[in-house]
């Protein structure tokens, strides 16, 4: 029989609010093993009725049916069993069990006293209004593309964006370091871009560069990429892990805005019945890991989002987490001018449009497509707002 | 009208096998949109019939029903889209469309000449019987739990399962810096536990720690660990990126085996609609990132996996992939004495069983139920191996 009661304990505990497919009896046996699942991993009628029983397991907090097939556990865990870190506490919600079906991570509580251990993103929402001169209205982003042009048809690409009034212009995600626009050519080439038609626009636009390097060079070079001038950097956690990102955002000697992209998180929410939920993937931990704003594929476009999971997904970047600050959704793939209307419809003014290829269509130019994007943007807002 | 016909490219591809559900029309089209998805991500009637359509995007290679809702696309990658790292590899492979339902990459088909961009595992399925000196039979691995004991607790656990016979005796995979047993301290005890047992059998049982550490933290904290004597590492690559593990396993200055753990891996093999295979994610990747054991839950335990998924593992951590070694397949999750004849039967000799709790189990003690594991699995070989 295993014993310990001697552990020394805060006694605090956060939640996670799963949702377990199957019916009453089943989701309750199942709801009891993830207690154990998720901490112990150990036959619990071999441990002693002791601290560890009573406090490192996770605890059971309630059950509630919300059909007949569809229940609700909520189950709490204590502060310590995540050595208040990022990647234990990933792998205390969600770690083992993803390989069982039907559980879906549907909300995290957590107290302001354990998100306390998390400096979230460093700019949030305000910030990244401070720092793009927009008090109000939506920001825009766009992505250098395609893959295959060369850094100074890239960097030229910038310009027009920049000249436009994109607040943030990213690398398209899978934009890296490859051959035909290198790392350490396309960065400096594309800085400069931006500065020239900032100097002349009098705008603050920012070139977002993709890190999406080998894990032993990410943090060089996402200091380089500061050093040359980047005003933000695209980050996708899906490839990188969460952790990575967050080192990035806490990183004082960078301070810049992290974008999160949703590269590879898709798997997460392709099911209804298991993963995460949209809110805690694309909304509670995006915020944990310090994403200043949220990318993700809006309805509307060549995904496959729900417009009920989009809007979920803006409850998640503004929902209640302590000191974590809310942040921008940025709903993109594919997205049109005449997606536009609905877009402000469903978000209001706390957005950041991200527009691709749409910008590139037509005989105005990216310049003058970009100028009448911020138009129409601007024209469908509520007249209070403008 | 966008155009680049002046890149210096090898002309080499690799591939990818797809599996796509839906109607044959649907299935195409949506095969052709991966092409552009995975690559430049642009409208492609705005490139000119040049490099970058010839080359820079997918090729759809082959297109094959395999029923009147599932079809089978091959789809080919210039070797420069990855910029010969692993993260935009993966990011090539299923990044974007893993958020659109319906895609499941089946199988990598990697040329010996892309394969050779990786080293892939340092010792492979030889290189750890050489280590273990066990030329043939299974190998045998167990993990210290549960979560909540000292590490004083922990370390005479290591012991009886070193005094056993288990190879690889590694933390709990939730076992990482909590105040219960901090790394730091558990460690150099675990190590100092093993190492007299193997003094007193002649054995070469190993620690393998886990390494789930904050990412600023990851790397030094495996050195840590290989100074004090770890014999291993155990990684878990849906919380730290693949990448991060492959670094671990190319580092000459660790030189450890890594076992591969499947945390926060489910959801990517939830569905056999999308997501990976397992053979791919358990198999390929595993092998590709470095891992020289991967670990998955076995048929008949407490998780959800098929027979046959577990046996199409086994297929890719064996399959052909240039000078990328074959490794173990290591099957746990809740494996109990019963299992062990079927096991035998399903996988043969190399495989390496994680028996965990079964082995806490009864009142003959760790030491004596590890030795009654090996006797059992030694016993329901073929004759042939004995």
């Amino acid at each position: 029989m295993i014993a310990n009661t001697s552990l020394q304990v805060s006694g605090e505990r956060f939640s996670v609010v799963y949702r377990i497919a199957g019916d009453q009896d089943d989701a309750r046996r199942r709801s009891e093993h993830i207690c154990i699942e998720q901490t112990i991993e150990f036959p619990a009628e071999l441990i002693a009725d002791d601290d560890i029983r009573g406090h490192v397991m996770g605890q059971l907090e309630s059950f509630t049916p919300l059909g007949e097939t569809l229940h609700e556990a909520e189950i709490s865990y204590a502060y310590e069993v995540t050595a208040s870190t990022l990647p234990q506490m990933i792998n205390v919600i969600f770690g083992n069990i993803s390989l069982q079906p039907g559980v879906c991570v549907h909300r995290l509580k957590l107290p302001d006293s354990f998100t306390a251990n998390f400096k979230g993103p460093r700019f949030g929402r305000t910030g990244l209004r401070d720092l793009c001169d927009e008090p109000k209205g939506p920001l825009f982003c766009s992505a250098l593309k395609p893959m295959g042009l060369s850094s100074k048809a890239l960097a030229d690409q910038a310009y027009a964006f920049a000249r436009g009034g994109i607040h943030f212009i990213k690398d398209d995600h899978g934009i890296s370091d490859q051959q035909f626009a290198p790392f350490r050519e396309r960065i400096p080439l594309c800085v400069e871009a931006i500065e020239k038609a900032n100097r002349e626009t009098g705008m603050n636009c920012k070139y977002v560069p993709t890190i999406n390097s080998p894990a032993n060079l990410f943090f060089e070079d996402a200091r380089w990429a500061k050093e040359q001038g980047a005003g933000g950097l695209l980050v996708l956690p899906g490839i990188c892990g969460f952790d990575a990102m967050r080192c990035l955002a806490d990183d004082d000697a960078l301070a810049l805005p992290i974008l999160g992209h949703p590269s590879l998180l898709g798997s997460y929410v392709a099911s209804p019945d298991s993963g995460y939920s949209h809110s805690v993937l694309f909304g509670q931990l995006m915020r944990l890991a310090g994403a200043d704003t949220s990318i993700y594929p809006n309805f509307g476009g060549r995904f496959s989002f729900s417009r009920e999971a989009c809007l979920s997904i803006v409850e998640g970047v503004n929902s209640e987490m302590g000191d974590i600050k809310p942040i921008f959704p940025s709903p993109g793939g594919g997205m049109n001018f005449h997606n536009v209307p609905d877009m402000i419809a469903s978000y209001g003014e706390d957005v950041m449009f991200l527009v691709g290829g749409a910008l590139h269509r037509g005989d105005a130019g990216i310049e003058e497509n970009c100028r009448k994007l911020r138009e129409l943007a601007a024209s469908e807002l509520p007249a209070s707002l403008h």
